[in-house]
């Protein structure tokens, strides 16, 4: 079992990462103040439902908490104010007053849904986040919660803190194989963006880390979780270096966009978009290696490289330039200076961009 | 002109009170750090758009900006998640990004609205208040923003602290005379619960202020927002003394619910509320005055001490127990121990509370 300090001041919090957690739930709660005077409600989705609430709501009653259960459907189209205001309904009806807590129960969505009912529910009330994906590793640290609009993803949201985290690995087992490779891609974006040590010890570790291997997990996630918590800590409201976990999101989100959402996975979609953040650092005059490592990481871990041929340039190019990261037709990049490091580099023009999103078409 | 600041360290910001002040817009905006690169969005209700948005609109296109208008139907109505998904829309289209403001022309139903939509559109924006009622001294400076459930008011929010409150007091000369009275109704209260001179100032100057004279109402609605924003700076999420600012708000909002909101406004009820909550500090052993002075000054301003004969007291039991200031059947109440001199005491029986919501029926 391992364990990290995500440092907010006031708002810090642990993290908890290691085999059979939910075991001991109760004295994690006990420990870290969460009240069993009122209600609390666990948020999952139904596929998580199914695998894992039973055991998190069985040990949270044996420890004296009145537990609230609430399942919503599998799937992005769930971080939505409607189903927030249904959240808040049964959470009204069941007693949820300010002094209970919400726990997510499952991946990002769940996170960012809950996370959100538990930032606005009575202005703020306490948030436990229990990832059950290898993605939420990256959602469940830095205390972005959101849910979307019907326009535009992830634009109604807070800052929301949980008071603790408890990353129970044994969960991880019943992940569908596409979803494993979908968050190892946000593994090895850390290692790229802060640490070359981690990320060859990524590139080692390829085999153990997609079959599961619990303790080739526990230490990956745990340095996943440090470096995004580290960069957290210095710029919780993203005002400047927080933004270097935007690498390969840029042009991952314009991807998943134009892809409507529902065929590329986010760790699949950034996957290609860091392939061409590495091709644009190299254009930029920075080492060939970042481009050859990154494009090799991402092919051992069997994540795409090649923008799908049915997705067309213009309309990539066009979500692209809709992204708040674009300001004052100025384009705004995170590349990498080397393995390991990252960097923002402002008034990168907008038709080299064009060209690397035209080879990536192509990108093999 | 008045100048007022709100202490909360680094989310601390000024309040100007005075005749006028929507002409100088521009400069107070740029002087606070309104970015003008940015679209920035009006927010009103249809009543205060057809007598004040033209005006403010016009200065600040003068000023520079690029100004987007949104115009919400009058009313509590207002305040809900299907409004304010349909504002954020509507700013997505108009190009409002994270350097944008959020501006709430109008009562406390466009503020807390509005402030809701700064709080949560991009997890966060600029947000400033110009207030047009007298209520709003009391709604503007805090931080409390939120939109109603379907279930409960105000349950679904966050704290957000404006950037600045722009008071222009020549705009209040278009409100209906029931709406000044409720909204010298919260001004009352600042003078019970804080400072028995202000309070004996309020008495003595009734016909003034229920007249708008510019002189009065500046001087009133300054001390009014610095007591509200000495409390607040001193409890800014209402883990103690904010609850003092409750006072005549427990029976207050049982009334209003009983009258679904649409019988009484809320200065109203409060009124009435106050009128109970002194006669409860004077059962508990508090000096006679309270009661006396407290039913007095509603009285002057022509405000209600009556609960209104069709209310069924049951009704209003049941909803003063769903209050969240109620704990575990245990009773916390906001009296007074002397004009000026508010407290929270606990423990006490819903018996007497019962009995003194019945003498209520027959106040006169
Ligand atoms: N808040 C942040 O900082 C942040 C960062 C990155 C991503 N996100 C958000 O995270 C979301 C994506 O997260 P995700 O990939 O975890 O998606 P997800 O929550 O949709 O989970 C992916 C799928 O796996 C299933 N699942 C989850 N746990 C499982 C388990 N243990 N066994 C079997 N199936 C399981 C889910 O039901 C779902 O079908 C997006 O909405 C994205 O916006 C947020
Ligand atoms: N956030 C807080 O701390 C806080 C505190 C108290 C009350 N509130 C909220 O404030 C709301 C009540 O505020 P309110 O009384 O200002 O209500 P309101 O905003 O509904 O305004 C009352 C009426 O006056 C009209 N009006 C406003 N300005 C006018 C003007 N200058 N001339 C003519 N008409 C005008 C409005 O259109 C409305 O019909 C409630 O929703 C309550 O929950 C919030
Ligand atoms: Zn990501
Ligand atoms: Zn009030």
């Amino acid at each position: 079992m391992k364990q990290l300090n995500v440092d907010l001041g006031d708002r810090s919090y642990p993290i908890y990462i290691g085999d059979g957690i939910i075991e001991q739930i109760g004295s994690y709660f006990a420990k870290h103040q969460i009240s069993s005077r009122s209600p609390i409600m666990v948020i999952t989705d139904d596929n998580v439902a199914s695998l894992h609430l039973k055991k998190v709501t069985t040990h949270l009653l044996e420890s004296g908490y009145k537990v609230v259960e609430y399942i919503v459907p599998a799937g992005e189209m769930s971080k939505s104010l409607s189903v927030l205001e249904q959240i808040i309904g049964k959470a009204l009806d069941a007693g949820l007053d300010r002094t209970s807590t919400i726990i997510a129960l499952g991946g990002g969505v769940v996170g960012d849904l809950a996370g959100f009912v538990a930032a606005s529910f009575m202005r703020g009330v306490k948030f436990v986040q229990i990832p059950t994906t290898i993605l939420a590793h990256d959602s469940s640290v830095g205390g972005k919660v959101a849910v979307n609009h019907p326009k535009a993803k992830n634009i109604i949201g807070a800052f929301h803190q949980p008071q603790i985290v408890l990353y129970d690995t044994s969960t991880l087992k019943t992940l569908p194989e596409r979803e494993i490779k979908a968050g190892l891609s946000e593994m090895i974006k850390h290692g790229l963006i802060w640490d070359a040590e981690f990320s060859k010890w990524i590139d080692e570790n390829a085999e153990k880390l997609l079959s599961l291997d619990a303790e080739a997990l526990e230490y990956g996630l745990y340095n996943g979780c440090k470096i995004k918590s580290h960069v957290v800590s210095e710029d919780e409201r993203e005002h400047g270096l927080r933004a270097i976990l935007n690498f390969g999101h840029t042009i991952g989100h314009a991807l998943e966009a134009v892809a409507h959402y529902n065929q590329l996975l986010h760790g699949e979609a950034i996957a290609i978009g860091m392939v061409g953040a590495a091709k644009l650092s190299v254009r930029l005059g920075y080492p060939e290696r970042i481009y050859t490592e990154t494009k090799a990481a991402m092919k051992k871990y069997g994540l795409p490289i090649q923008i799908p041929g049915h997705l067309d340039i213009d309309e990539i190019m066009k979500a692209m330039l809709h992204d708040k990261k674009f300001k004052e037709g100025k384009v705004v990049f995170t590349i990498l200076k080397d393995i390991g490091e990252a960097h923002i580099q402002s008034g990168i023009s907008i038709d080299l961009i064009r060209e690397i999103v035209e080879e990536l078409r192509w990108e093999e």
